[in-house]
């Protein structure tokens, strides 16, 4: 049999500056990259499995989810393939096909999806619009308050920590109490902030909390968390009534290969740069104050931003493109040029990025680069 | 916060011969741990996605799907994370609570665990007790003619290719031709067969495969492979009414990193070794006709062996542990001498190994080291 040529290789990624926000958190760090080289083949964390993957002792899978727990202070800690697995779990444990559950208005498409496919019914809490798009407390309350009414059961309450939009940071502890309020259990979904900024679920009031090792724990993809307080766990973390051991919404078990073991390495080294977070935030509202002293562009979501990931209108950009011989690629092959990647071929009007892990001056620099395309296409216009 | 210390090494597995038939099938060719490299960080697969995984054309994710179909002759090929997730996927797709499904009396756990997380009813067809533990069509038959004679309705029938107690190879092709003639579609689980012998999943008259990565597709876990019929594909690939590009049962996707790059970089490898099947299997029955050479020595399963996983009854070996002062650990610990892994500690009544991707050489120094033992500890009886 002829294959094809898969193109399998990612140097363009590997060896620019990559603004792509979902990529940002990801990357791994040389301890993750041993125990890659040392877990590559196969079914490689099984070896001295005795039934569970959340209790192999060798390596040791048992220790890393004990202290997995405590970094996030949850009650059990278990990995998934992702957050979106982790929510997909929560929702199939704990509701019913025409369930009614609360998701904010910026959630990820994840959510979406995870409730579809388990046949729920989704109430939109709305966000409050330009420029901020904030999700409030007060909108999870009405909107709890209006389904209380109705007679409306409500399942299961999701807030997005962060959002992938605008990377706004909610009051996830307020909204939990509200939630508990209300007598409903609080999922939180932390793909966007587990790994990178500290949390506790217990003080955020969440009953369950997911997150992502790809997108923000330094591992490789796919693998996830999922937080599960006691109140919950015999429910979420059932077995299997054939097989004793089994948990049924892991399927026995999730991660078994390589990813975990770089989750693993890198816990380490995500415990600790989450201690840095506050300069992050800084280094970020420094590279939005740059990016905004050209003409027309405008940091959108919540200001000053709370979170890495910034979204930008970039009408300036958009411009140069109606007149550049290249049009739209202009801004991705000038980027290029300079050794930054990440911004869509083409995207112009608006774009998203981060600068999370870059040093100061790799920050600078990708700052005065954007400037200086401008400076350099303003002639078009 | 402090971290325990996990122990992240494999040397023990990577460096010796490892007789594990969970590992024998998962291990990385070159070309894989190069695309593992290039792919380590995070969302790694993700650069280019314009919403849907099975899309991507860099790396040719989508070209490499296609490939695939062909190389197990279905109409569809998707990622997931493994075998188990397949399963899950499809009989959540076509099943509802409380549904009736038939499954072979070797099948694997995670075909129990799958059917359990959704509420189905499993009828078992047993499988032909000792010595070879047979599954036939004609126990198909029965079942399925039973539950039509009680009006009880069957939504899949599922069917373990080579199972992971005996090995033992099935006629899925008589047995899917069954439950089509029931009016019920066929789930194969490939797990221990796709990646080691040639699968042609029409010819068996499969609707669904399901195949392992890890297990044996040269590729790092977790990761599987779900092969669709045109027939079934509206239903199993069923798109969000709200996201109209993601697959529901995808949630929207999977292999979101390291795993899909080392299947993709293997398949020309796999494509290529299926092909040698035959001679694996004869490698195998040779080192089957030396290990019964052993005193009391039995391959139990079918027989010959048409599979490289084999199971043995090994009474010498208890029989020997009862008067080593290591007791059971010396097999183990005699095993290792010489180094061979993969036998559990402490096991010696039976045992289950391969020696699928070992030189012949290494096969009949495998075969001399357990013959050695027992020459070595007879006369401690």
């Amino acid at each position: 049999m002829e294959c094809q040529d898969y193109g399998l290789t990612r140097n363009t990624e590997r060896e620019n500056l990559n603004l792509n926000p979902l990529q940002r958190g990801g990357v791994l760090p040389i301890e993750a990259r041993k125990a890659l080289y040392e877990f590559s083949d196969g079914y490689s964390v099984c070896d001295y499995c005795g039934g569970r993957l959340d209790e192999i002792a060798k390596p040791h899978i048992h220790g890393f989810l004990d202290d997995l727990a405590g970094f996030i202070n949850t009650d059990h800690a278990r990995t998934t393939h992702g957050a979106r697995e982790g929510k997909f779990a929560v929702m199939h444990a704990l509701c019913k096909p025409g369930d009614t559950i609360v998701v904010d208005g910026n959630a990820h498409y994840t959510t979406h999806v995870a409730a579809e496919r388990c046949g729920l019914k989704m109430v939109e809490v709305p966000n409050e619009g330009e420029p901020e798009y904030k999700i409030t407390p007060e909108g999870y309350r009405e909107v709890l308050d209006d389904l209380s009414d109705r007679g409306e059961d409500v399942s299961l309450v999701l807030l997005t920590h962060v959002d992938g939009n605008y990377g706004n940071l909610t009051d996830a502890r307020s909204i939990g109490k509200i939630a508990h309020d209300a007598g409903v259990p609080l999922l939180l979904n932390c793909a966007y902030s587990m790994g990178r900024l500290p949390i506790d679920a217990k003080a955020m009031n969440a009953d369950f909390v997911v997150g992502s090792g790809h997108k923000s724990m330094a591992a490789s993809g796919p693998i996830g968390v999922l937080g599960v307080s006691d109140e919950w766990a015999d429910l979420v973390l059932r077995k299997s009534g054939r097989h004793a051991v089994k948990e049924l919404e892991m399927l026995g078990c999730t991660s078994r290969g390589a990813p975990i073991a770089t989750l693993m390495a890198s816990l380490p080294h995500v415990a600790e740069r989450v201690q840095q977070w506050d300069e992050e935030v800084e280094k970020t509202r420094g590279f939005v104050a740059k990016m905004e002293k050209i003409e027309g562009v405008t940091q959108v979501g919540v200001k000053p931003t709370e979170h890495d990931l910034v979204r930008f209108e970039t009408p300036i950009f958009d411009k140069i493109a109606e007149k550049h011989p290249r049009r739209g690629f202009f801004l991705y092959e000038e980027l290029k040029k300079r050794n930054i990647v990440g911004i869509k071929r083409g995207q112009t009007k608006w774009f998203k990025c981060s600068v999370y892990g870059f040093s100061q001056g790799q920050v600078d620099y990708i700052g005065d680069s954007f400037a200086e395309i401008v400076a350099e296409y303003e002639k078009l216009l």
